[in-house]
């Protein structure tokens, strides 16, 4: 039923199998390394991101197989050689990860997930964890400021039609961790359980001889609780024409172009002129977090949200980048800490990053975020809270979790957070990252 | 292998299968209409769009069907009633689609699609082919801009990681059609034949204990002719380095990091210096289409292109809409002109559209296009070129191509716009639509 892809193994790029190739041949393949998934620095203006995908991801790692289609592919195109198809038919990760619990907000240098196992299993999931998350925490991210800006007012996704269609049913999602209501994705219904709605469209209107038969035939087929959309001719007479059609316990008016605080105005004073008091009014139309706040002193009841939430709002990619951290020495040596691992960074431009593993924690001062601390080993200080859990251990899958967990961890973790991390004005992290 | 889900039926609005609902109990299901979709217009600064994921439509029209799960699904989830259920099971498809020929370059009001059929039939559709077309000519918009902008200079895509792990294929597929040599991504070639190309990461040379070491790893398993990535830790001494090893037949370098210019000047030198003349200089980084025109002048061979490729440059989605245009009445009288059709159009405020179906031809004059004409009937004027294909003739997909020639089609297309069609400075459209 509208399942994902059977297995993810080729959803990779070409480079990750050379370097599982060119390092079997070498005797490098075993390594015993650790990757570090994070974010070097948020996007421009943004105070916190928001992770998401974990569950997904951890879906696709159950499915991450070389089956003989993959490996007939890859032998006929070369890719790699008898050895390596060899151990590609045999593959399956083995090692640990452990990261972020999905729906946590996070800061530059945040290891949402270490990865650690031999050099060659661990490479090859690159490609498809920063798939997941870069796309599923840039929604989740984007999403949350929405549901922030409109306080209590519920946010609906109807993004599918701006999104390839994959992407938005993972965007639907990420949204709904995010703490929006639901969606109007069916597959995203079907596959994670988030809530879907939805009523009718403009051509719903136009097919009928006239707006009160297209009322009548929608409100014959869905009560009179459903959503009528107001605006294909003139507002205030399909207003009227609803609430005559549907009376005035009818659910919802949409309106879907316009000024839409002005329109609303005038929608719900002519509703409560009609004595439909209870009539809730949903606007869509090109919202993003910012309309939604703009919107908050109009009589809105909910917010319809498309292309502003699965584009990101401006930044469709969290561009979370996989780099490899620490490498174990094999004879325990290492860094001279004891443990037999060393870290690493390359020096490339511009791109330098803080190398070693570490484990991470949420300092709070009287229950408020205070910094994002970063530790060489596993030792929580006083308020701080540890922000990993275990998701595979020796290759078996132990971090599944409800959605409902990551919805209800995102809304405990973004009230945690400093009163100006809801500020839509630009902003740099709302918390610094202390490396420790 | 890799393959997409099995029916993409549920990759759907919930609102598309209520409106189906309602006109069926309303009687009004199989009223003959037309949809068209079309951008009301181009991305701000755009000259030109793109066409791009017709292919893909097609395969998954083939597969839209709703088997045992997906209306277990609706069932339980009371999405519509036990008429449309049935209704549902037996769904196929039976109407007409033509359009854009997959490559050619659009404009604001073309119509990329034209689909013809019974309402319900044609508006289940609605979701899944604006959910495609509009991430595929999205990509393939900016694709294009970018190929022109490297004028000879091959292309690669880089950007799997970047999109949603679905997304991404479908993004290396449309990059292609608008002139990339290939792609990084494995499950892009698997699937649709797109080249794909990879060699290493900077992980694999911090696995090594050296970086003579990783070279000799990868050269060993991959030839002389493999690309060598350069900058770990020092430029200069890696290329050194990468000579050594492979000797002057070295393949390639690639530049990661740093003012790419500058390296790339450095590099040539270099390289040319240690008598490796024929040793390609790749660069990756951040690329745009502005980034690789400024590289016009350095002696650059090829260009990796990743975020910017896969989110659009700027514009994720080309924000094309599914509206319906005209509606048959059945007894052939229609608006006077003997078709039985009359156009319609809604009156939304900022979201009028011209109704009607229309007919679409390239204007040319002495083999440079001059105008997109769009007509009532299908009728060629001179020196029009027609942009329609019949793609679905009475429920029969017959518009199947390779790929191969929506590459060729764009190229031709491209070539035949006005010279300052390829200017990166903002734009409107090169050419006018002229409605007649």
């Amino acid at each position: 039923m509208s399942s994902p892809p059977r297995s993810p193994a080729l959803l990779t790029d070409r480079y990750e199998l050379t370097m599982v190739d060119a390092a079997l041949r070498a005797g490098t393949a075993d390594r015993r390394v650790a990757f570090a998934v994070f974010a070097r620095g948020l996007p421009a203006g943004r105070r916190y991101g928001v992770v998401a995908g974990t569950g997904r991801l951890l879906d696709a790692l159950a499915d991450f197989r070389f089956g003989d289609a993959e490996l007939a592919f890859l032998e006929e195109h070369q890719v790699v050689g008898a050895e390596t198809l060899a151990w590609l038919a045999d593959y399956r990760f083995a090692g640990d990860i452990r990261g972020y619990g999905e729906g946590e907000t996070y800061f530059p240098g945040s290891p949402l997930l270490v990865i650690e196992g031999g050099f060659a299993e661990a490479v090859l999931l690159e490609t498809l964890v920063l798939s997941i998350l870069n796309h599923d925490c840039a929604i989740a991210s984007a999403a949350s400021r929405m549901t922030a800006a409109a306080r209590q007012r519920p946010c609906l996704d109807m993004g599918a039609r701006r999104a390839h269609e994959e992407s938005a049913v993972a965007a639907a999602r990420a949204a709904y961790i995010a703490g929006f209501e639901g969606t109007s994705n069916l597959a995203a219904h079907a596959r994670h359980g988030v809530p879907s709605a939805g009523t009718s469209a403009h051509a719903f209107t136009l097919l009928h001889d006239t707006e009160e038969d297209a009322f009548a035939a929608q409100v014959a087929a869905m009560g009179a609780g459903t959503t009528l959309l107001v605006d294909t001719y003139d507002v205030p007479s399909a207003i009227r024409t609803a609430v005559r059609v549907a009376g005035t316990q009818l659910g919802g008016i949409r309106l879907d172009s316009g000024d839409l605080a002005t329109e609303a105005f005038r929608a719900r004073a002519l509703l409560d002129e009609l004595g439909a008091h209870d009539t809730q009014i949903v606007v869509t139309s090109d919202l993003d977090e910012y309309a939604v706040a703009a919107l908050a002193a109009a009589p809105v009841d909910r917010y319809g949200i498309g292309t502003s939430l699965v584009t990101g709002s401006g930044h469709p990619t969290a561009r979370l980048v996989y780099k490899m951290v620490a490498r174990h020495d094999g004879d325990g040596t290492g860094d001279g800490a004891g443990d037999g691992w060393v870290p690493l960074a390359k020096a490339s431009a511009g791109k330098a990053s803080v190398g070693g593993r570490h484990w991470a924690y949420r300092r709070t001062r009287e229950g408020r975020a205070v910094a994002e601390v970063l530790r060489p080993s596993p030792q929580a200080g006083p308020d701080e809270r540890p922000l990993d859990r275990v998701l595979v251990r020796a290759g078996e899958i132990v971090g599944v979790e409800p959605l409902e967990s990551a919805r209800e961890r995102h809304a405990r973790s973004r009230a945690e957070l400093p009163e100006q991390a809801l500020r839509l004005s630009p902003g740099g992290p709302v918390i610094p990252t202390e490396w420790v």
